[in-house]
């Protein structure tokens, strides 16, 4: 892979500390080529599935070879290891806790490696800042070049969860969950077109989505296709259905967060009416 | 136009989702040397005129050939169309719904057009992040030189809005609004030298400004001049008069917020004197 | 020093208005080669000690020649000096208000310059502003290679403030106070190694500390190594010590938060022993 020193940027070190301005200090110190695309510093604390959402949404869009940090990193200082992971076009620089299990279930090809090459390590090594002593400098000095390879040895026992997936319901139902919840209150759900394909259908058969104490019932292709108040789905930038509002924000409205259930029936199907019956 | 390769971002997208990393991979993809530089993502969600005034703010320092992506855009994925206008010195992307309107109060030549070159849009083309679709691609294309006049036609029909003017009362006073409370709580209001020039003289007459609960009669030069807990008077960087306390939020003080009327009163004058009487 | 166009930015603008792209704006005309690195823009508004902790912790991590801004300025507009401080390898340019204390503290060799340069400056000169007007243009010709010496004369009266000490109390213990509460929670106090190096042994001997309505027995070795729920004393990566809890935050769990009193007794000293007594 040619270099092209870009070196993406997602953590939960907030911007209220000099966490993130330090850390860009260490990569500018070691690349003076490097340019840094913040993408979120804003993960929830310690959450690891927040991150892996997060990154799967972006990376894809950037160009061959960009390193991607990626650091949520609650076991700082303890034997969780840090990896470096190739796919065809990325480079991915993170601790070894499942931050990127959306990215090994998206690539077919992945190289994880173990970082062992501590003289790239900043000195003194700290037990509480790897952002800074570690990750900086791996990301640094891959995105000049550096091989990968030269990290450490490939490992197959890296850490990797299973995002939430859909779920039939007795009743015929799919079961879903809030995965998100955006800036503008969208409800981010983990139903995609694999689990509900009618409801991505131009002229989606008619269906009924139980989310929080609202009932949805109209699927929009626009946010401001819908009338002011209304509650509908829409199928979302990154292929996920959401839960939004014309102008306002569907979580207060539905009053619904992260991991609130959704339930979808297809109208009209046995387990529907079913269901419509109780 | 020379190209400088610089792409600024005005948005509301805030900062705690990946869409202005996505957006800016976006952009690195088409042109490795982007430089950007985020001027708000704070921008209240669908809040246009906010927008409107935070790019008037900030445009004209910027270098000559200047990309600015404007996209606060509830309209996003309806008829409303997208836009790049060309001003004598920068270029601006945005969607057709006013949020460029104090660019072209305050630019003697623009020149806007409706963006139709679809061959530039990413694809798929999704229809509720135009931001990533769009105006990524777009900005990205105008910042390595490509011709604004390849985007699509010139049109006339294009939004616009004014910006509210303070008018004079029956009584002879002056009313303003309070168009943005900023970070450190000082009331930007919509008042300028134009509407009360005895205001902003290195002598002002004396006045009385009622604002919240607050009658304001003193005009001070530096946030520091004024004494702990006094709420004044000051010229604002941007020209327009602020209210403003020394360390504290005015906002705070004075209990007014946006859209807060403000009231302006030039003593000894007849009407002033009326009243006074009252 | 050889120019490399890095120019750092720590603020209390925040980030919901305009004037932080508006700055990157005044610089990148000037200079079209800067590389601007944010550290930190969420300074307490007003707070000069948090400002000159934040850049104290971020800037030795930078290339030589880099130029660091820091710009909390409460009395912009009145007599306090701008001034540009060179040291070994970096540069720095603030108002004259003890922002720049604690780099004074931990660089031996510096050289103070107020600045008088004003043909450098923004004309119009605004006077609530100087982030914009005096502060991006300095720093931007700085950036450049222009010679320090160009901005004034050499000054050695500046403003300088010492940050809290630990104290030794009556009965033996160590007083000391929390600086600053991280993103995580965590608090950081003024205690160093200095102060208190039995603390910091591999085997520490036993100590309590005493802050907020907690007592804590334990130093970790590293956030993941507490039990939940456990709060301990932990070295941080700038050689503080820290108070913090694994997963959770600290500042909530004890109750305290800036300047709340940290108390560090020895156990076993005979001081500690009357503390245990009383």
């Amino acid at each position: 892979m040619a270099r092209n020193s870009i070196v993406t940027l997602t953590t939960d070190f907030g911007l209220q500390d000099h966490f993130v301005g330090t850390m860009k200090g260490v990569m500018i110190d070691i690349n003076p080529d490097v340019k840094f695309v913040d993408i979120c510093h804003a993960v929830q604390p310690f959450d690891v599935f927040d991150a892996a959402l997060t990154i799967a949404q972006a990376y894809s869009y950037f160009p061959t070879s960009t390193v991607h940090m990626v650091i949520v990193d609650p076991g700082v200082g303890t034997a969780r290891r840090p990896i470096v992971v190739s796919t065809e076009k990325h480079l991915f620089v993170a601790p070894d806790n499942g931050v990127l299990s959306l990215i090994y279930d998206r690539e077919d090809r992945i190289s994880v490696r173990t970082i062992s090459a501590d003289h790239y390590f900043l000195q003194p090594l700290s037990n509480t800042f790897h952002g800074r002593d570690i990750f900086s400098p791996i990301s640094a000095y891959l995105s000049k070049g550096v091989d990968p390879a030269r990290m450490g040895e490939e490992v197959t026992d890296y850490v990797r969860f299973s995002a939430p997936r859909p779920k039939p319901t007795e009743n015929g139902a799919l079961r879903g969950v809030v995965l998100k919840v955006d800036r503008f209150g969208n409800l981010i759900t983990n139903i995609t077109a694999l689990e509900a394909p009618w409801l991505f259908q131009a002229e989606p058969q008619a269906f009924k989505i139980t989310v929080g104490k609202r009932e949805i019932t109209q699927v929009r292709s626009a946010y401001a296709d819908g009338a002011p108040g209304e509650v509908f789905a829409i199928i979302g930038s990154m292929g996920f259905l959401e839960i939004a509002a014309n102008r306002g924000a569907a979580s207060k409205l539905v009053e619904a967060s992260k991991g609130t259930d959704v339930n979808v029936v297809l109208e009209g199907a046995p387990a529907a009416s079913t269901t419509a019956q109780s």
